[in-house]
C-alpha cells in the first residue's frame, strides 16, 4: 500500500469559502438509502454461514469428521455476538453455520435489517479471531476468514420452532452421512470415491446398521455436541462469591454473598421436540 | 460455557423412521426469506461504521486527534475486503468508516443486499483483528471490536461522485474541527470545555487563522491522510521480477521479467473535483 | 387526442431482420423487477382511501354528515372486490375508506403486494362507476373518482384485531363529531365556525350530552352503519330454489331444493368486542 | 347484501369512558407499515394488464384481431391517468396493457411505489367504466373489468429507452402474428387449429409473405395504432379562442386570443429509433 499524496490536491481548495456550505451541497445523497425495518411482533432470524470454509478447514487441518477445536471456537464467538447484543434469545449452530434469534418485541437499531445482520456478523467474525488461539493454540491462523449471513423473519412461535428444527434435522443428516463417510475411511480403509459409491442411495437405517456392525460402533453415543449442533440460550444462575465485610462492632470477616447473573449457557439437546421448550420457557414470547 | 448434554434426548428418537422426511416437513420455512436483490445498474455501496469506537478509541490509547496506527489497520482491512470481493473498485475511509463500492454491472452473490453487506463486515472484522499486530505491535488488542454496515445504491455517476464528496466534505470538517480543538489542549493548555467554547460558532477560516497565528501551523500542511482521508482503488502496476531461464544452446541465466499485475494503491487527495476521475477513469462506468 | 401517425416509422423498419431477435436484445429489463412476496403466514391488509373525496362529495352532493347512497356505493364497490377475491375473509369500511383482509395462508398472486393492492385498487374503483347508477339514480357521476391503496401485514390475530379496532375507534370518533357538529349546523342553526369553536375541547360525554339535551337526540339509537361502520363476511347461507324433476315412472313435478351458497354479508355492529368474533369464528386463523 | 345491525353493540359501550383512550391503545398498529419509497433519481414504472381481458374481450365482441373501440377506450383511460397525475411524462400502450412512466425526479406521493401504483390502477379502472359509453354507445358494459399492476425503476435513460423498446417489440410480434392468424382464418377459411398449425415456426418474413402473397396484404400498410401501439405524452399546443373584448372608447368586440397550452397528445409510431427522442428532448431528462 504506497502511501502517495496527491499535490495537486492543496491547490484546488473546494471550501475555500464554506466547508459547511460545500457539504450541504452534496447532503441530498442521504435520501438515498432506503428503510429496511423489520416487520414488527416477529422474530428476526440472522443467519450466518462460513465463506469457503471447506477450503479452509483443510489448509488448518480440522479433524474429520467433526473438529471440536473449531466447534468451540463457532460457539465461543456466537456467546460473544449474544454478550453484544443481549436481545438475541436464542443461538444455534452447527458446522459452519449459526444463526441467531432476536426477540419478536426488539428495537435494537429501530429493527434494521442491515444493521442487526452486519453487526452479528462483524462482532462473530472479530471474535472468531480474537479467540483462535483459546481453542487452537500455537498453531497460526492463516488469514482472516469471512462469514456471509441474511435475515429471516418468522411471525409465529411455531414456524420459529421449525426453522430451528429444520436446522437440526439438517445437523442430524449430514453429521450421520459424515460419522459413517469418514468411519469407512478411517477405520475401514475405503477411499473417499469407494466410500461415496458405499453410502449412495442409503436410508438412515442402513447407515446406524453400517456403524453398528461393521465397526461396533452405536451412532446414538457419539458425541451429542456432533449429533445434536450446539443451542445457546440466556439463564439465570445463583453465583456465590465471597466478600470481606466489615460490620460495626465486629471482626471483617469473609461472607459468602450470592447473587443471580444472567449467563449464555450451552445445550446439546433436541430442540425439535417439546421438552427441551418446555424447560425454557422463556425463551419464546407468547403469540397472543 | 458448560456441557451439558441433554439425556432425554436419545429417547426422542424424533428421525425413527426417516430422516429425510421429517427434515422436509420442515423446509417450507425456507420460504419466509425475501428476496433483496439490488436494483441492476446501480452502484451498491456498503458503508461500515465502528461500534462504540469512542470508547474504544480510549481504552486503547489511541492519539489524539488522529492515530496512524488506527487509520493505517483500517486501511489494511478495508484492502484486505477489497482483494477478497474483487468487484469493489473504489473504497473510502476516515476516522472509523470505511465504504465500498461495488461496480454497478457487479453479479456477486447475485446483488444480493444482505449477503454483500454481511461478507464486507465480516471480512472487514476479522481483517481488524488478524492484522492488529501489524499496527499495534506488542499493545494488546483488549476485546473484538464490532462494526455495523449498511447498503445504498446511487443510479449515476453524479449520484456516486456527490455521495463520496459528502463523505470527503466530511472527513474535512471534523478534521480540521479535530485538530485546532487538541492544539488548543495539547499545545494552549486549554480545558476541553474551554476548547469547546472556543470553537463555538467559528467557521472554517476562523478555525485556520487559530491554528495559524496561535500555533504557526498551516492547515493544508497537515498530513494529507488526515485532511482527505483514505481513498483505495485498484490499479495495473508493472512488476519485475527476476527468473532463471534455460534456452536450447545456452547458459541458463536470471533475465528480468515484467508482468502487470492489478493491486490495490492508496491515495490521500481530493475526490471532490474533476482531476482524480480524470487521472483515473477506470473506476467509474459510463452511465450510457 | 389526435390521430397522428409517423410516417417515417415505416422506413425505419427496425425488425428488417427477425424481430425475436430485436425483442430479445431488450429482454433484460425485465430483471430490473423486484420481488415483493408478502411475507408468509401473515395477514395481508389492502387498504383504500379516496382521493380528494372532500370535494368529490360536495361536487355530488353528498348529505352531511353522512350520504347513505354513498355509503351503500362503497359497500356495494367492496363486495365487488370480494367477489373477485375469494382469499380476502373480511373487509371494513367507514367513510371514504375500506380495509381488505386476504386470509394468512393465501397464495393468490404468489402474494406480490404490487399485484394484490392493485387489483384491489382497480376492482373497487371500476365498480364504482358501474354501480353508481343503482345508488345515485339519474344524478350524474362528474368524472371518475380515485382511490390510492396500501399494503400492511399482521402477523398475529392480535395485532389484526386491533388494527380493525382502530379503525373501528376511528369511525367513531368521526362519526360522533360530524354527528354533533351538523346537528348544531342544521338544526341549531349555528355557522361552520360556531359549530367548531363550540365541539372546541369537548369529550365524547360532552358531545353526548350536546345531542341529548338540546336536539333530544340518543346517539346509540342513531343508525348503526353510521356509528359502526360496515364490515364484510363470507356466510354460508341456505338457499332454497324450486326444481322441475321428471323421476321415472312419475308425473314431471316441481320440488324444492336447498343448496348451500357462500355469500358476503355485511354487518354493523362491534367488532372491537369477543362477541363478534366469537359468532363468527371461520374469519380468523388459527396462530398456532 | 342484508342490513343486520347487531343488538348487542350498543351495550357493550367500548367507549363509555374516553374514545380517544380506546383508540389510542390500537394506535401502535400504523408502526407495521414498512416503507416502500422508490429509490431516488430512477424513472418509475408503472405497468398495468388487463385481468382475463381474453375472456372480457369475447364477452363484449371486440373484434379480431383488433378492436378499435377498446384501443381507444383504453388511451382515453389513460389519458385520464396522465391529466390526474401530471408527473408522468410518458405512456405506452398496446392490446390491454398501459404502462405510465414518472420523471425520476418526481415528489407524487413522496415516492411511495404503493400509492403511485394503486392510484394509477384505480384512475384507469373507473375511467374505463365511465368512457365506455364513448366509445361503445350503446353496446352494454356487462360487467366492472379488473386490471393489476406492478412497479419496476430505470436508472439510466438507456435502460428506460430500452423497456419502452422492448415493450413495442412485442406488439409488433404479436400484431403481426394475430394478423396473419386472423387473415387465415377470416379471409382463408382456415379455423383457428389449422391457422395454428400454419404459422407453427414461422419467421416474421415468412408470415409478411403470407399476407403479401395470399392476401395480397402489405404489413407495413396495416394501421400504425396496431403496429406500434399507443404514446402518449404532454405537449404544449397554441390555442386560439375568440374572446369579446371591450377597450375604452371603442366598441366591443370579437379578438382572437392564443394561449400555449400543455395537452396529452397521441403518437402511433416508432419508438425504439431515436427519430422520436431527438423530436421530443423534453421527455426524458438528462443522466447527468
Amino acid at each position: 500500500l504506497l502511501n502517495r499524496s496527491c499535490f495537486a490536491a492543496a491547490s484546488l481548495r473546494p471550501f475555500s469559502r464554506s466547508s459547511a456550505m460545500a457539504k450541504s451541497k452534496f447532503e441530498y445523497v442521504r435520501s438515498f438509502e432506503t428503510d429496511d425495518t423489520c416487520l414488527r411482533n416477529c422474530y428476526i432470524v440472522v443467519r450466518l454461514d462460513g465463506r469457503n470454509f471447506h477450503k479452509f478447514a483443510e489448509q488448518h487441518q480440522f479433524a474429520k469428521p467433526n473438529d471440536d477445536r473449531a466447534l468451540g471456537l463457532m460457539s465461543r464467538s456466537a456467546r460473544s455476538v449474544m454478550e453484544e447484543l443481549e436481545d438475541i434469545t436464542i443461538a444455534y449452530g452447527q458446522s459452519d453455520d449459526f444463526i441467531f434469534v432476536f426477540k419478536r418485541t426488539t428495537t435494537w437499531f429501530k429493527r434494521r435489517a442491515s444493521k442487526l445482520m452486519t453487526h452479528v456478523a462483524s462482532q462473530f467474525s472479530s471474535s472468531y479471531v480474537f479467540y483462535w488461539k483459546e481453542f487452537f493454540g500455537e498453531q497460526p491462523l492463516l488469514y482472516p476468514p469471512g462469514f456471509d449471513g441474511r435475515v429471516v423473519l418468522y411471525p409465529t412461535n411455531h414456524n420459529l420452532r421449525d426453522y430451528l428444527s429444520w436446522r437440526q434435522a439438517d445437523c442430524h443428516i449430514n453429521n450421520l452421512y459424515n460419522t459413517v463417510f469418514w468411519t469407512l475411511i478411517q477405520k475401514g480403509g475405503l477411499t473417499t470415491t469407494q466410500a461415496e459409491d458405499r453410502l449412495k442411495g442409503t436410508l438412515a437405517s442402513d447407515k446406524n446398521e453400517i456403524l453398528f456392525s461393521e465397526f461396533d460402533i452405536n451412532y446414538n453415543n457419539e458425541s451429542a455436541v456432533h449429533r445434536k449442533g450446539t443451542t445457546l440460550i440466556w439463564e439465570k444462575r445463583n453465583e456465590t462469591v465471597s466478600k470481606r465485610i466489615k460490620r460495626p462492632n465486629e471482626e471483617e470477616q469473609q461472607v459468602p454473598v450470592t447473587r443471580s447473573r444472567r449467563k449464555v449457557e450451552a445445550y446439546y439437546c433436541d430442540i425439535i421436540g417439546d421438552q427441551f421448550w418446555e424447560e425454557h420457557p422463556d425463551v419464546l414470547e407468547d403469540d397472543t
